[in-house]
């Protein structure tokens, strides 16, 4: 293992009609808006053979969890026990990183359009990868 | 967006005897041998509610990867085109975070035994999530 710390560089951002967590849905699929992510033109080649109706996970870096969270009761329920942070989709982790599953519905150049992404405007985009079908399609 | 650099810290590590970049699989459900999660004790409180049988995803860093590489030909095949890698799960991406969907299949305090990862040994461990069922269950 490299002693070098793990320096994760933003390839975009969400731009959402989410601006309050509040607002929020716990999940993509749970009320959403349509949003977008906007990358940053330096990464366009990364980009090709994205199209519209693909299904993608994008990794986004929550910057507002609170990364000394261990333990957290599921979907911030008190009736609920206390469970580990890696037995649930919290923000609040070691490693913020959120993971959401969207479908792309339009790309205009950097820019794609996309369905059931719950991040909030401004939140950066860390990457973008397709999800695995049937072993014969990859 | 803040601009402090996003630093990724390990939670731990894979123990696996797949040593030889040249004998991994392309995914985890492509022939990976059983392999176990190591998690740094100083995290035990984030694995309560891990147990057997759970599907969970798993983030690793993947420290050999080549951070300038944009596009890729899928699956090394030199007979097919150029894609972003963004539209594929090349290890060889601007942040290098692998995605590893396993099963648990034992826990051993602040070690699991998981199948379906093709991560090499020794590579870092930077968050676990658990997939997401319906709605209703999570």
């Amino acid at each position: 293992m490299s002693d070098e710390p793990f320096v994760v560089r933003p390839i975009g951002w969400v731009e959402s009609p989410l601006i309050d967590l509040a607002d929020a849905p716990k999940q993509g699929d749970e009320g959403a808006p349509d949003a977008w992510i906007v990358i940053d033109p330096a990464f366009r080649p990364a980009l090709h053979g994205l199209d519209a109706g693909a299904e993608v996970i994008v990794l986004t870096w929550l910057d507002r969890a609170d990364r000394s969270a261990l333990a957290t009761r599921p979907r911030d329920d008190p009736s609920r026990s206390l469970s580990g942070v890696f037995a649930t989709r919290s923000p609040h982790r070691p490693n913020p990183i959120g993971l959401h599953t969207v479908t792309i519905l339009a790309v205009d150049d950097t820019r794609m359009l996309v369905r059931n992404l719950e991040a909030l405007d401004g939140t950066p985009v860390i990457d973008i990868k397709p999800t695995l079908g049937p072993t014969e399609s990859r």
